[in-house]
C-alpha cells in the first residue's frame, strides 16, 4: 500500500511532521512557505489513511483567534520498515516503526558471500524479523539495505563492494524477489547519515558531517540540507585525505592517508611492533592502552590526530554546522583513546570560525547500521521523486 | 526599476533563459518540470519588460504540430550591471551586460584602506565607468562588490577583511549611500564561483569547484546547484589542508597546509633560499624556473605537489564534476610551472571514480574577479528569496 503522496507540498507537509512533530498547521505553514489552506489539503489524505492523526488541542484560542490550532503528529504503527546491514560475515537486521524506533532486531551468520547466498539468509532473516508481530507482516511494505562500497541507489545496484567482492550486483532486484518486499539499497555510511538527518542528530541542522570511525573511517555529509552524493559516485572519502605527509602508502594508492594511519589495521600493526607481539588483535591493543601501556596510547593519540586533522580539512572546505563521530565496535572501544587528540588537531588546524563547528560522540549499538538501512527505506517511501 | 519578479516559476524560468538560452518554451517546461501554461505566465512580464524577447521560430512544425517553438532569448543590454573587486591597493571596475559580459573595464589606485575612503574611490570609479555610455546611467541599478575574506552576504556586512584590515564594516550601505546603486557584496572566491555556475565552465555541473592559485590557495564550491557557504561562516579553505605533513607552520595556526607551501610568499621563500637571492622577487623567480633553473623549478613543482593533493581531498569529499583552476596574475603567470604536477599528484591521491574528475585550466584576465562582482549582483537581482 504506497502511501498517499501525490505532491510535493504533500511530501513536504509529511516530512515535516515526521522529522519534527507534533506541530500545528500554522507553524508547518509558517516554516514551509505554503499556505494554510494548502497544509490541509495536503494533510488531509495522510490523515485518512492513518499516518497522521490530530492530537487534543493544548492551547485555548486567544481573543479573536479561530479554532484552537490541534497539532499534527504521526501514527508510528501505521507502517513498519525492515532495515539490514550486510557485513562480510553476517547480516544484522531490525524492524522499524515509522520514526525509524527499532523494535525488533536479530543477526546472522553468513558462511558465503556469493549474492545468492547472502540474499537467502537474507529472507530467512526478514522473514524472521516479520513474524515477531503479526502487525509487521500486514503493515511492512519496504526493506533497506545497507552495503560498504559504492552503490548505485537509484538502480539498486551494488557496483563494487570491496568486503563481499561483489562487482554489479542487482540486490535490489534479487531482494525483492525473495522477500516480495520493496527494496532500497545504499551505502551503508549514507544509510547512517539519513537516520541521523532525519530522526537524530541532523534534524534542524542544514549542514552536518558524519564521520565513522573503525576498520575504515568514513563520512556522509549533508550541505544545504541534501546529502552529498558526489558526482562521480565518490564522496565522503575522508579516509584518504593524505595527512601524514609522504608516508604511510595507503591501499587506495596515495600515500599519508587517515585510513592507513588510523584505521583498525594499520593501529593493530602499530602496537604489534610498540609491544612486540605480532600475534595481538586489535581488542588486545585497545585493552593494553586502557591499562595505561605508553607506547599503545601513543598509537592511539597518533591515530586521533590524524582523525582530529581530516575532520579540520573537512570542516574548512564545507562548513558543517555539526560533526557527529560514530563507528563499529572496535571504533567505539577505542574512542575515548582518540578522543583528546582528535579535540586538540581539530582545533588546532580548523581555520577561523569553522572551529566553532561542535563534535558530538554518539556511541550508537552496531544496531545503528541496520538502523540507517531502515531510515533510507522510510525516506525513499516517503519522497515524491524517487518512488 | 525592479525585474518583474513575483514568483518562484518567474525566477526559475528566467533565470534558465538567462544562463541556458535561448530555448523554447516546451523545452522550458520539460528542463523544469512546469506546466506550458505556467511557462507562458512566467515569460511574460519579463518580454513585457524587455528582459526577454522571441526569437524567430527556427524549426518548421512537424506534422500535428501546433505553433512553431520560439525559442526565449535574453535582452541583454535591457539591463546593465557595475563589479567592482577590492584589492589592498587597487579597485578593479567593470560594467557587464545582463549575461556578464565585460563592457568596459578601469582601475584606481588605493592610498587609502580606511572604509570611508576605500568608498570615496569607490564612487568616483563607478561614475566614470557609467559615464561612459547613457544607457549605463539609465538601465544600471545595481552594483556587486568583492573583497577577500569573511563576508555576510545577507547584511552586506565584511566581518573581517586581513589585506585591508576590516573589521565589521557595513560596506553594502556605504556604498549605497555612495553611489545611489543597489548593492551586494561577497567575497572574492565566492564571486568568481557565481560567475562560472551562471555563466561559465559551470554551467550545466550540479557540483563544481572553483580553484584560485596565487597570494593565497582557495576555492568556491557548488554543490547540488547551489553554493556553499558554511555554517560558521568558512568553507572552500581548501589553502589550509594539511597536505605536507608537519610542516610548514602556516599564518592561521595550522602546519603542513598547502598556502604555507603553494602561495606565493612561500615559493618566493624557498626560490630565494634556493638561489642565494635575498630580494628576489616572484617575477623573477618565475623567469628563473622558465629559464630552466632547477632548483626554482622544483620548488614551483613541490608547490603543485601540494595544491594537487588538496584538490584530491576536495574531490574525495565533494566528489564534483569538474574542478576550474585559476588564480591571481602570478598564479597565472606560474600555472605551466604546477600544471604538470598538479594533475600527477591529483591523480595519484583520487579515490577511485573521483579520479574522473576533469580539471580545467581557465587563465581569465584580472578583470575576471570584477566581473564575478557584477555576477553576483545579477544573481541577486533576478533571485526571489534574496530581494
Ligand atoms: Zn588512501
Ligand atoms: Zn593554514
Amino acid at each position: 500500500m504506497p502511501a498517499p503522496l501525490t505532491t510535493p507540498a504533500a511530501a513536504t507537509v509529511f516530512t515535516m511532521v515526521l522529522t519534527q512533530g507534533p506541530v500545528s498547521r500554522v507553524e508547518i505553514a509558517r516554516r514551509t512557505g505554503l499556505s494554510s489552506a494548502a497544509v490541509t489539503k495536503a494533510a488531509r489524505p495522510f490523515i485518512e489513511a492513518g499516518y497522521l492523526e490530530e492530537l487534543e488541542a493544548t492551547d485555548r484560542p486567544g481573543p479573536g483567534a479561530g479554532r484552537p490550532a490541534s497539532p499534527l503528529a504521526i501514527k508510528p504503527d501505521r507502517e513498519f520498515f525492515a532495515g539490514v546491514k550486510i557485513t562480510d560475515d553476517e547480516l544484522i537486521g531490525v524492524v522499524t516503526d515509522l520514526r525509524a524506533q527499532v523494535l525488533v532486531g536479530a543477526h546472522r551468520p553468513l558462511t558465503t558471500s556469493s549474492p545468492e547466498g547472502v540474499v537467502a539468509t537474507l529472507a530467512d532473516l526478514v522473514a524472521e524479523l516479520l513474524a515477531a508481530d503479526p502487525a509487521y507482516r500486514q503493515r511492512c511494505h519496504a526493506l533497506g539495505l545497507a552495503v560498504s562500497g559504492d552503490v548505485d541507489k537509484a538502480h539498486g545496484m551494488v557496483r563494487y563492494s570491496p568486503f563481499l567482492n561483489w562487482r554489479q550486483v542487482p540486490l535490489a532486484k534479487l531482494a525483492a524477489a525473495a522477500t516480495g518486499l520493496r527494496v532500497t539499497v545504499e551505502n551503508d555510511v549514507k544509510s547512517l547519515t539519513v537516520a541521523e538527518q532525519w530522526f537524530g542528530e541532523g534534524i534542524g541542522a542544514s549542514s552536518f558531517a558524519l564521520v565513522t570511525v573503525g576498520v575504515g573511517i568514513g563520512c556522509g555529509l549533508v550541505v544545504n540540507d541534501r546529502i552529498v552524493a558526489g558526482s562521480h559516485g565518490v564522496a565522503g572519502e575522508i579516509g584518504h585525505i593524505p595527512v601524514g605527509g609522504e608516508a604511510p602508502e595507503c591501499h587506495c594508492g596515495g600515500r599519508g592517508c587517515v585510513e592507513a594511519i588510523a584505521g583498525t589495521a594499520p593501529i593493530v600493526t602499530a602496537v604489534r611492533e610498540a609491544l612486540g607481539d605480532a600475534e595481538l588483535t586489535i581488542d588486545a591493543a585497545i585493552d593494553a592502552a586502557h591499562a595505561g601501556d605508553v607506547a599503545a596510547r601513543e598509537v592511539f593519540a597518533r591515530a586521533g590526530h590524524a582523525i582530529g586533522l581530516a575532520m579540520a580539512a573537512m570542516a574548512n572546505l564545507i562548513g558543517p554546522e555539526r560533526i557527529i563521530v560514530t563507528g563499529d565496535v572496535q571504533g567505539l572501544a577505542a574512542y575515548d583513546l582518540f578522543e583528546e587528540q582528535i579535540s586538540r588537531s581539530f582545533a588546532s588546524q580548523a581555520f577561523g570560525a569553522a572551529a566553532d563547528c561542535r563534535i558530538f560522540l554518539r556511541p550508537r549499538p552496531f544496531e545503528q547500521w541496520a538502523r540507517g538501512a531502515a531510515s533510507v527505506a522510510i525516506q525513499t517511501f516517503f519522497t515524491l521523486q524517487e518512488r
